[in-house]
């Protein structure tokens, strides 16, 4: 899918290894609504307090973005180099410097060298293609193993808004080699403030749902650019309609890079949603899905393909949710494996294990204590997970 | 050592596994005064439930433990099984039931068999003697690799009094397969309040420090019993001075096995002290050393000897502590690797890689900020974790 007015390219800048693509551009012919979410990690990287700072102005018209160096806990000298290197992008498309939205992942706390910058800058701009966004999507990657793209179509009053979103993982964070990134530009002709509410809430359900190790990027950072040139009636505060429905396909985008972010996550071999139901309190239900979906135990056991509900009901206690330990049912699919806080013999755990062996599952916690639910996507923790960390960098 | 009074056995029940000792005793001659500590864990194990309600008359006689079963999420039933192995070992004994504590460890959430524990009774109580703790150490274990054992003698007033006490792990909780479970015996003269006191804040020193992998078991038990066969002068609030000889040496024997359990952490090859020192704030100083002992990225880093202070500090960025990432400094044992956020260079990083190789070291992370401190234990997180867990009860 092409969207209008965008464009995107990639070159092999040599930031850190060679022979790969690692600086990335997309670039908008028009000034872009432009919002984003970032870490909320007390540590942010350099380009995200440069673009928390830029945001301010609702509106950019490019993003440089590079893998190899996370630029982050590099002080001063780290926003310079963010600042300079922006400012070169802004030199060779011709736009404001301060259009320039910057992004980085790899490696935390060394000092990033412009040159490779300087000498790719202009190959970077040539190559600037409506296609270029696979290439993109390739040069942003670090761990992961496969490149993410997602694509999604919407009728705003009659008109037809096309959505291209990438990402990469390869988990909710490996602070020094990866980062959650995601760029999404749209033709939508939407407001600041509907484009804002419409990343907060689909970044909250969706990338703020997903888990690999419980770890939080220095450089997480979402952006979305939306340049109207699918001439639609304005999405705004006036058309709750046409917010809804934007913020649907942007949902939807989101989710579909979350799940393949997990499904990518370091070593994983198992998608696992994690549902808790029947909770009194919303926050509750959510910590006690965070709790089971980042235990070591739990996620052992998927690895291991081993339907050990007694290590789920472990997490859940430790969790700061209230419950009735002896309210709780427990499901793998639709296989009910603990009743009234009970397991329900040989015979279900075998049909539990049949589950177990499958790539995607579903595990459902009810507390059978209210009506509050919560779902978090996890993967399983294995042998790759530890081999990836613990080699990496040596 | 043996202590004067106390005397332990273990047999082969056979309760999952044969041919290995899994059903130990403890024995006082006379009610000893007993105080504990237990799992905060909202799902709390049937022997937990019984020991705390038991517990509330300050004494006991006799610690009943099995390995193979955690007795956990087994319901009424489950506590009906423990009060009947309970009772099996007070008729034997000829003491009160009440005075019998029972603790278990192995797998949630099945139901435990009486069966063995009928068969094995009389034997168990035969083998009772002075010299039988090592025995009942090993009785305990379960993915545990070594037995557990410390010892301390202090002098009150001027009369010798010695403790002994025997713990398993081999995490902070594994909780279908392990537990963390510690039994003290001593021969002091000590009340019941300052017992408790010392077990309290010295539990919070020191196995509440630790951490595998951050789950919390459902069975986690400390029992100190105290039989006041040395004679010594009465430990309690009237005497300021025994009680801080009596907790020290408590302490002490609390750290030795607490250590232990880190080192036999399942998969461990290292044992890392993370201090983190300069905090505003005590709970925000825990609540960092907490959340960098338990991240995954760190661990394996750990696993990996590699001196990635990008992953530390990170945790740090997402832990609850307040502080300013441009004062932190993180030293490995001596090495000072980052000072005011900023990276020390390739040289120190070489150094800090030498220290990495150690198997035991100390990370020190100085917010700069103020005057609390925070101590936690952890161990790296290599393939036989992930082996360990994924391939247990298949």
């Amino acid at each position: 899918m092409k969207i209008k007015g965008f464009s995107a390219s990639a070159v092999q800048a040599g930031i850190r290894y060679a022979d790969r693509l690692d600086l990335g551009l997309i670039y908008s012919e028009v000034p872009a609504v432009t919002a984003g979410a970032f870490t909320s990690s007390k540590v942010k990287a350099a380009p995200v307090t440069l673009d928390i700072e830029r945001l301010q102005q609702g509106k950019a018209q490019a993003i440089l973005v590079n893998s190899g160096n996370a630029n982050a806990c590099t002080g001063e000298q780290g926003l310079e180099i963010a600042r300079k290197t922006g400012a070169m992008a802004a030199r060779q498309l011709a736009i404001e410097e301060n259009l320039v939205q910057v992004a980085s992942t790899g490696v935390i706390g060394e000092t990033m060298d412009a040159a490779p910058f300087t000498r790719a800058m202009p190959e970077l701009v040539k190559r600037l293609s409506p296609e270029g966004f696979s290439d993109l999507s390739q040069a942003i990657m670090t761990t992961d193993t496969v490149a993410k793209m997602s694509t999604a179509t919407v009728s705003i009053a009659g008109t037809e808004v096309n959505l291209l979103g990438v990402a990469k993982g390869s988990g909710m964070i490996m602070p020094d080699m990866a980062t959650m990134l995601c760029f999404v530009v749209t033709d939508a002709q939407i407001a600041f403030p509907a484009l804002k509410e419409a990343i907060t809430s689909g970044v909250n359900e969706t990338f703020n749902r997903i888990t690999v190790d419980g770890d939080t990027s220095t450089n997480d950072t979402v952006l979305v650019m939306a340049n109207g040139a699918a001439g639609n009636d304005w999405i705004d505060e006036e058309n709750p309609g046409t917010k809804t429905a934007f913020s649907a396909a942007l949902h939807d985008v989101f989710k579909d890079l979350a799940l393949q972010i997990v499904a990518d996550g370091e070593g994983a071999t198992k998608v696992v949603t994690i549902r808790v139901v029947g909770a009194r309190k919303k926050e509750g239900a959510m910590n006690a899905a965070r709790t089971i979906a980042n235990s070591a135990l739990v996620k052992t056991a998927f690895f291991g393909e081993d339907a050990n509900w007694g290590r789920i009901i472990a997490a859940l206690g430790r969790s700061d949710c209230q419950f009735d330990p002896e309210k709780v049912s427990i499901a793998f699919n639709d296989v009910v494996m603990v009743k009234n806080g009970l397991g329900q013999g040989a015979e279900v755990e075998s049909s539990a294990s049949e589950v177990l062996k499958l790539d995607e599952f579903t595990v459902t916690v009810d507390l059978h204590d209210g009506m509050e639910t919560a779902e978090v996507f996890t993967c399983d923790l294995s042998y790759d997970y530890v081999k990836i960390n613990a080699d990496y960098r040596s």
